[in-house]
């Protein structure tokens, strides 16, 4: 498929996240933390529908799989089994002149990219925040913040097997922050320095991992793509063997075309046996499977899909972005913007709009939007509103994404029917209020 | 309402939590850290419907409240103006002879309880965990991981008025982590350092705030109860003048009768103007409410209900908790042990049990798990067992509170139907599979 370059660019998607309710800049009022966002009354809803959308796919959808969710504040000792507290680092450099620090890693050139200066010789530099639990600040009181959840799968694996019987090919799933002290960050909620992963440890007989890596790449794109991303904007990018990490024989990136060019958004590894071995050399308890055919206990591979939550927010976001020209009331061509969203992703589900704030309107459009809120069927925001022209309205409700509108008019009163509009093709039906839910279900897969 | 005793203990919750693979102690291959859990995979799912479940009564089901979703790490003068930094203290005092630790508000005497040795003179222990942001370590770049969520509500009232042009009364909600350096934890997860919140923030006229009040207790008891919590084992204790916090003129907790007494699942305070007036002064922007009908700015009090995601789970475990004498195929009456959840809170919502392990039995189970799985209808887990009698799966799907089992016998092969068997009940009714979802759908409220 042809390479199809984004519709928007970072400005006009910020500026429309912070306008609309998506996002906001974290402790705005004391000058912002950062690169540290806030998601505001859209984006909660946004953001949860994505999580939701993942969580039913890959764990509700399926036999081979079991939810997680470890804490934040793990045992230091999980982090010096992982290998994080001695190579979790980025080379950081600092210019003499201007004092900003940079990535070495990423620097093209040996000079400071903001003023020219000379930098300092690289120091490696521990993307682990670092806290102390209880009252002394010692070394032995030190704990981490995550930087990645996966290793709450891991340390929890023998837990899992026995709780739930599971055979192998299995795979435990987990949503939750994690933590890593960027030494630069940016491109909105691109890189972050507190981020919410989506993250799933799959473990296999050791002689199908490679198989199942395959399989996990494709069903890890396909799941941005049935939640309507342009396949043209989606790519596998395969790791060099010279950028794989330590534990991985296989990584794989699912990426996006942003405004600034392609990102991950996420990874696909075989960590082989790595992890497992790891933490059973470093807790002295053995975390391996007994295979019943053979007899014998096994160290099973782990294939780990990784996503980000934010970037596939930012994800959906900017992949469904859209301007066009669209008629007004009146025949004139105006630009319309909207949000393309997949309705299961979509902030408001539906928006019940009387034609005008009119007392004979207002009571039949209240109860309109009390029947459709309260059925069970519409999972999500049902707004109202009555502020300003229909037509601002239309607007308004495009701009977020919301797939249906429910009109009220001065016929309502007499026909007990309502008009429904869709979001994309604008395209208007006219349906009987009894009706109303199974109609709107029918328009609202997912 | 007479008040009635957990019929559990906390031995026996805590151990059927980890067998189950509801909770697991965290980094327990490690020997675990201090008071930390992991939800396991129905663990996950119960605390998942908690939090869907408030969601959705507090923002879906409501005209007057929007959601927000704030980030752990926020501006350090945020916690100046809050007067965390410094108040937010417990006095500390250890043990001369043996070392522990302990709070001193909460000790009867004057020695050790461990021991009985000599203590220590208090000092204030502030109970914020600390971090430092970027690579230098100094007090310039500290940063506190939040001891609770109400405060990114605060901060982010200008932003979230501008772009959802709210008028007063309206509430804020908001569910997320939050860390507090606890002296003592304890209690499983009904003290820890590590714990998720429900907040909302309601902001109403100055006038209006005592009877917003009164309204948001009876609001907040009634959720617990709506979800099957037993009213005997709840109740609304009124704070003392003395007990009230610096910012509050009046708050009541929500308290649930646990195995060791009476403990606080929820605080509703009156807050009155002061979190705004802290901010604007710690800020310098004006967060205020500009009042149409008068024509004046005013700064509006705040109503706080605020719940703890795990006290709830908790709660709604312990409270569900049954044992009871039931017949076995055999007609010997046996011990039954069921967790009477909401069906809104149930990990499982269906098990799909066929008679037996058969290979003419299989192929139809696997497609009625398929059918009732891939309902919309049904949102939750759809589990499929087929190991050991039937008899043994109803009793393990007792134990974590499945509402329904469905079961394929040899029967269904020729009339197509099933059996759907209620767990609080044990009644057994025949359904056709063509009808099976809807009677399903019937069957789980909510």
């Amino acid at each position: 498929m042809t390479e199809t370059p984004s519709r928007v660019d970072l400005t006009t998607i910020t500026s429309l996240c912070k306008r609309r309710g998506f996002l906001f800049q974290s402790s705005e009022i004391y000058g912002g933390l950062g690169s540290t966002w806030d998601y505001g009354p859209l984006g909660v809803e946004l953001k949860r529908n994505v999580k939701d959308a993942w969580w039913r796919a890959f764990v509700w959808g399926r036999d081979d799989m079991v939810g997680l969710d470890a804490a934040i504040l793990m045992h230091p000792d999980v982090w010096r089994a992982s290998g994080h507290v001695e190579s979790f680092n980025d080379p950081l450099v600092e210019c003499r002149d201007c004092h900003q620090r940079w990535r070495e890693d990423q620097l093209s050139e040996a000079k400071c990219p903001a003023c020219g200066g000379e930098l300092t010789e690289p120091r490696m530099f521990n993307l682990m925040f670092e806290t102390y639990l209880g009252p002394v600040k010692d070394d032995a009181s030190i704990v981490y913040l995550r930087p990645e959840t996966a290793q709450g799968i891991f340390v929890n694996f023998s837990n899992v097997l026995t709780a739930t019987r599971r055979k192998l090919p299995f795979g435990i799933a987990q949503i939750g922050k994690a933590f890593r002290n960027e030494i630069t960050t940016g491109n909105f909620i691109f890189r972050t320095r507190e981020f919410e992963m989506m993250e799933i440890e799959y473990f296999v007989k050791p002689d199908e991992g490679e198989e199942w890596y395959r399989r996990w790449v494709e069903e890890s794109r396909r799941w941005y793509a049935d939640l309507g991303v342009n396949e043209a904007r989606l790519r596998v990018r395969d790791h060099d063997p010279a950028e794989l990490s330590h534990y991985s024989i296989a990584t794989s990136d699912i990426e996006y075309l942003f405004p600034w060019g392609w990102g991950e958004i996420q990874g696909i590894a075989n960590r082989t046996d790595y992890d497992l071995r790891a933490h059973s050399s470093g807790s002295g308890e053995q975390l391996t499977y007994f295979d019943n055919e053979t007899g014998q206990h096994i160290t099973p591979y782990v294939i780990e899909p990784s996503a980000g939550v934010d970037r596939a927010v930012m994800t959906f976001l900017t992949d469904a972005y859209t301007e066009e020209q669209a008629p007004t009331a009146s025949g004139k061509l105006e630009r319309r913007v909207l949000l393309k969203l997949h309705p299961a992703l979509a902030p408001v589900k539906v928006a019940v709009l009387p034609l005008s704030r009119n007392e004979r309107l207002t009571p039949l459009a209240r109860e309109v939007h009390d029947k459709v809120r309260r059925s069970d069927a519409i999972r999500g925001l049902v707004q109202y509103d009555d502020a300003q022209s229909i037509g601002r309205r239309y607007r308004r409700q495009d701009e977020i994404g919301t797939p249906l509108c429910v009109t009220v008019d001065f016929d309502s009163l007499d026909d007990h029917a309502v008009t429904i509009r869709e979001r994309d093709s604008m395209a208007q039906v006219r349906v009987p209020i009894e009706g109303l839910v199974a109609a709107i279900k029918e328009r609202l897969p997912g």
